[in-house]
């Protein structure tokens, strides 16, 4: 199948990105996979004009309205994508291949893992990787944050103006000690330790540590970095920058004809407004872009 | 009155940086209208999360949101912004002065208005200011746009893959033979004219020209350009590119220190999402610029 716009991912910038790219001449078609998006799991109370909702019933809403602007949502991930001739072409998961005009990439970031028990379970229960993003909820409230470098430094200085007691738990720290002076040493106990169990019911309680030590925490925010899904970016001869995010222009376009992004694999601050206003962004020249090339094409 | 963070616009730009802007150390002050911001009287679909809203609306929720995270909102406008040592001093219109650190201009931007009668009643119901806002509520409807220049051209390209019918009235035109070419002639029809008024009981029927022709159309696109609300910013001495926008970087932060800018101040495409994108970015940084100066500040 073709489509004028392609977009990977269905989190919310790609999602806003089809809103904004759908017009009665231009075809659009959302690839990925709503569940996989940083939102789905989340509450969200920061979000202008919505008091509290969850990431799910957004996301829900979103691939409604991108269907009631004309976009086609189709579910799968895709698994290839390469250049061909002006356009590119997409493979998903169950080898459907769609080509297209232009690219927006918006498969957001995979945020480091732990990897030990009870992490997937409270996501979202006491267990997040975003403190800018979170720490509100936990007011008053015991937390740890997991981390070695600055966004681990960031997040504990951000949850001392919330929690009542913040652990900051690492192996080694690879701050700088201007960092380190900003950390509000009256709430903020350094522990050098290796977490290797979350803890709790319906949420959150404790946080075992590998020396046998046990935590009293209501919140722990894992800040150990993120790792985009760049291969398929890779895969067009589009290189992230040293930090790994996609650069972007004002536009949202990449520094690749045809191809713009949105979302958190344009970097940081990862959060749902940016995401949305960077997708209006892409989807909004996108759509130019193609329409420009078909009247400039029908007319050659 | 001190503030850290002093926010002049009550938009959705200026509401999502209050939101993001405002932490348990950190005092915001949120100055403005309201009902001055162009989401006031808009219909809004294409806002990822909400099926259909109106701006009036998003704009109350969006201020008890700011409201909640701490924020203070005082409904005055500014009428002078100067320079004070390292920070700034504010003088609203009943001579209230508040004190910041840092700034945030989110006053957004005033279209430029044909000044005749019927414009202003039917702002919202037919009136529009903005196409790329409103063009897909005109589906399969006679609509006319207004204007000289690319804005006007852009406007028709568009309107015309939704109306039935695109009224492009003008004086004299200003635009490139080569954006004229992407006009589809078949849909569009150029009259020169001089609109005198607009008609209609509930919403706009009608438009009136000059010589006394009447055009029945249901949506009037006035596409003369706008101008920003800049003279605070001019007082503060930062300057507005030769396009009227204050620029900003990723960070929306201007070229003067402590002074970010977010909305429709900064350009276009002025649309809610990218407005409280913009807005985000734009609290985030500007309340961590306030809470490492504290740091710096008591420690030396």
């Amino acid at each position: 199948m073709d489509s004028d716009v392609v977009i990977i991912g269905q989190g919310p910038a790609g999602l806003q990105a089809a809103i904004h790219a759908s017009r009665k001449k231009i075809n659009v078609t959302v690839l990925g996979k709503s569940e996989n998006s940083a939102l789905y799991k989340a509450e969200i109370e920061n979000y202008f004009g919505i008091k509290s909702v969850n990431g799910k019933e957004l996301l829900d809403i979103g691939q409604e309205q991108a269907k009631n602007f004309g976009a086609s949502i189709i579910d799968e991930d895709v698994i290839q994508l390469t250049k061909e001739g002006d356009g590119f072409k997409i493979i998903t998961e169950t080898d459907r291949v769609i080509r297209s005009k232009a690219i927006i990439l918006a498969m957001g970031i995979s945020r480091v893992k732990l990897n030990i028990p009870g992490e997937k379970d409270f996501l979202g229960k006491g267990v997040s990787y975003c403190a800018s993003c979170d720490a509100g909820f936990f007011r008053d409230r015991p937390v740890a944050v997991i981390g070695e470098e600055s966004e681990a430094a960031e997040s504990a200085i951000l949850l001392s103006e919330y929690a009542s007691k913040v652990y900051w738990i690492h192996r080694e720290l690879k701050v700088t000690s201007q960092m380190l002076n900003r950390v509000d040493n009256s709430k903020v106990e350094m522990i050098s330790g290796d977490p290797v169990k979350i803890t709790g019911e319906n949420s959150v309680t404790g946080l075992e540590l590998r020396d046998g030590r046990h935590l009293e925490i209501q919140g722990i925010f894992i800040a150990l970095g993120a790792k985009g899904s760049m291969e398929l970016a890779l895969e067009i001869g589009l290189l992230p920058d040293p930090s790994g995010k996609i650069n972007v222009n004002e536009d949202c376009r990449t520094e690749m004809e045809m191809v713009y992004a949105c979302g958190d694999v344009t970097g940081s601050p990862w959060q749902l407004a940016r995401a949305v206003g960077q997708g209006a962004v892409a989807g909004d020249n996108a759509s130019r872009a193609v329409r420009k090339g078909k009247i400039d094409g029908s007319r050659e």
